[in-house]
C-alpha cells in the first residue's frame, strides 16, 4: 500500500450555460495513495503545468454527441497537462519521465493504462511549451493555417483573437510564409505586442472599433485572402463581406459567443457565392499525422528565434479556476497556463 | 441598309429590392435594321429560346462590384439564349448557324463581335437543352456536385429546390454516382416527379414541414454527407445541424431569400467546428475548363436515358416576364425557358 498524501483538486460542480464562472468550480482536498496496481498498466502522475483552453467550456455544457463528451458534474476537471511520472506499471513509462497528455486538474492523477500520454524527450525547451506552442494549440495553429487555409506567399491574412494561444502562432506562421498579416485583440497592450514583438504587420483593438466592417475595409482595402477565425459572431460577419474572391475562412473557435446553441446570428453568409468563399471548421485531432513534421518545424522556429511565443503563467492550482475564467474575458496575455509544481 | 423589322423587347424598368414583379419589366416594340456593319465582326441573331434564371434577380439590384454588373435601367433584359444567326460579319459564324450565349430578351439582337457565342453542333438534341441541362444550369450542377462536393459512392446527399434547373440534375448525378439522395421542393407534384420520374430516393414538400430540423433528421437519421444548397436561409440552418462529421455544403443559390443584403440570419454556423464542415460558395464560370468533359458525359447520360430532364416552356416573348417572376414563387415545374420562335 503506497503512502497516502493530500491531493488538491479542482472539481466541476454542474453543467453551465453561458460563460464559465469561478463558482462553477470548487477547490477540494482529498487524499491519494501513491501506488499503481500491478497488471493495470496504470501511470501515476504529478501534474506540473495545466493548460487553460477555451474548448473546455464546451465540456461544461450538458451537450452530448459532440466531438468530446462533457465533464461529469462533481468530478475533477480535465485538461492538457505536463506531468512527471511518479510510479508506472506501464512498459512505456518509468519513474521520472516527463510526459504530456490529458490529465486531471489536481496535484496527482492516475492515468489508466497511461492513455494518450506522450513522453517529452526534448528537455532543452520550457516544459510549459508542451501544452502550448508544442501542444494542442500549436498543432491547431499549424494544421489550421497550413492545411485548412491553403496559404500562398503574399496573401493577406486576418487573425482574430490574435494574441491568444492559437492566434499568435497563426500570425507568425503567416509572416514566415511571406503573407501580410493583421490581427485583432482586446487591449492596447496586446495590440502593441502583436505589432512590436510578434511581427504582425498591423493589429487593432476591436473594443475601440464601432464598425468592424469599416475597420476591416481600412486594414484590407483590397480584401482578405485568409481569415483565421477564433471568435465567430460579428467579426465573422464583417470578414465575410471583406473577403476577396476565392478567399478562405478557417473556423477554429467562437470565443466571442456566450452560448453555442444560441449563438449570435450571421447575416452575410450569402457572400460565399459571389466571392466563392470556402469556409471550413476543423479540429486539430484530425491532423495528428502532421504532429512529427509540426514538432520539427516549430522547434526549429523557436531555436532560430523566428517565433516569439507569449505565455501567461498563473501560479498554483488554487488560481486555476480564475485563470480559466479569465480566458472568456480576455484577461490572459498569450497562452494561459497554470504552474502547479516544479517536480 | 438592311430591311427594318419590328423587334419586340422586354425592358428592365428600374432597380428593384426584394422579389421581381412583372411590373418591373415592360414589353415594348421597337424596330431593328437587319444588317451588320462591315468590319465590326458583329453578329445579328434571331432569338429562339430565352432562359429564366434566378441569378438574373441579382442583376436587377443596384448592387455593383459583384461578379456580374447590374442591368442598366431602361435597357433590354439580358440572359442566356439559343438563337439563329441571321447575318454575321464574324468569321466564326455564318447565316443559319445555331448558337447559344448571352443575348437580349427580344426577337432580334446584335451581338458585338459575336461575344461569348458558342456554335451548337449537336442538332440531335432539343435546342432548349442548350440553355438548360447542356448550358449554364447543367455545368452549375455538374461542377457544383462533382468538384465542390467531393462526392463518394454511398454518401447521403440532400438537395434543396430539387426540381429546379440545377437541383434535378444534381440529384440525378448523385444517383448515378451511387449516392442516397433526398430532395426538397415546394409542391406535391414536384415531389412526385422527383420520386417517380427522376429517381430520387425520397423527397418532401418543405411547405408542409413545420420543423425543418426534424424533417432532415427523419430523412437522414445518420446525418447528411453532402448538402447542395439552392435556397439558403432556414433550410441551410437546418442542414448545418444535420450534417455528418466532415460533411460538405455547396452553396449554389439563395432562392428563398427575398433580399441578398438583408438576408435571413443563420444561427447554426458554429456547427462547422465540431462537425468539421466545409461550406463553399461557387460559380459555374470558374469551371469553364470542365465544359467539354461535362458536355460529353451529360449528352451520353441523355442518350442512354440515364437522366430525365424536366423543362417548363412558356410560349412567346410577352409571357417571359411572368415566367421569370414565377421562379421566385416556385411556379415553374423544372427548368424555365421561354420559346420565342422556331427559326
Amino acid at each position: 500500500m503506497g503512502k497516502e498524501v493530500v491531493n488538491k483538486q479542482v472539481l466541476f460542480k454542474d453543467y453551465i450555460e453561458g460563460v464559465p464562472k469561478e463558482s462553477d468550480m470548487e477547490l477540494k482536498s482529498s487524499t491519494i495513495a501513491l501506488e499503481v496496481k500491478e497488471g493495470t498498466q496504470d501511470v501515476l502522475l504529478k501534474n506540473l503545468y495545466l493548460s487553460c483552453d477555451p474548448y473546455m467550456r464546451g465540456r461544461m455544457r450538458n451537450f452530448h454527441n459532440s466531438y468530446i463528451p462533457p465533464f461529469a458534474p462533481g468530478s475533477v476537471l480535465q485538461g492538457f497537462v505536463v506531468a512527471k511520472v511518479i510510479l508506472s506499471d506501464h512498459p512505456d513509462f518509468k519513474e521520472g519521465d516527463l510526459v504530456s497528455g490529458m490529465s486531471g486538474w489536481e496535484e496527482y492523477s492516475i492515468i489508466p493504462k497511461g492513455k494518450n500520454l506522450t513522453k517529452i524527450t526534448r528537455t532543452d525547451l520550457p516544459l510549459s511549451y508542451f501544452v502550448g506552442i508544442l501542444g494542442m494549440p500549436g498543432i491547431t495553429a499549424y494544421a489550421g493555417f497550413f492545411e485548412v487555409c491553403s496559404p500562398k506567399k503574399g496573401e493577406h491574412v486576418f487573425v482574430s483573437a490574435a494574441s491568444g494561444a492559437v492566434g499568435q502562432l497563426v500570425g507568425q506562421f503567416a509572416k514566415l510564409m511571406g503573407c501580410y498579416v493583421v490581427g485583432s485583440a482586446g487591449s492596447k497592450e496586446k495590440v502593441d505586442l502583436l505589432k512590436n514583438k510578434q511581427g504582425f504587420d498591423n493589429a487593432f483593438n476591436y473594443k475601440e472599433e464601432h464598425d468592424l466592417n469599416a475597420t476591416l475595409q481600412r486594414h484590407f482595402p483590397e480584401g482578405i485572402d485568409i481569415y483565421f477565425d477564433n471568435v465567430g459572431g460579428s467579426m465573422l460577419d464583417a470578414a465575410l463581406v471583406n473577403m476577396k474572391v476565392h478567399g478562405r475562412i478557417a473556423v477554429c473557435g467562437v470565443i466571442s459567443q456566450n452560448s453555442f446553441q444560441n449563438a449570435q446570428a450571421i447575416h452575410n453568409i450569402n457572400m460565399v457565392i459571389p466571392k466563392r468563399i470556402r469556409l471550413e471548421g476543423f479540429l486539430q485531432s484530425d491532423y495528428a499525422h502532421l504532429y512529427p513534421q509540426f514538432l520539427e518545424n516549430v522547434i526549429n522556429y523557436i531555436k532560430e528565434r523566428k517565433i516569439t511565443y507569449i505565455e501567461d503563467v498563473a501560479e498554483g492550482l488554487e488560481n486555476a479556476p480564475a485563470a480559466f475564467v479569465g480566458l472568456f474575458h480576455g484577461k490572459n496575455l498569450g497562452k494561459q497556463v497554470v504552474h502547479i509544481s516544479d517536480e
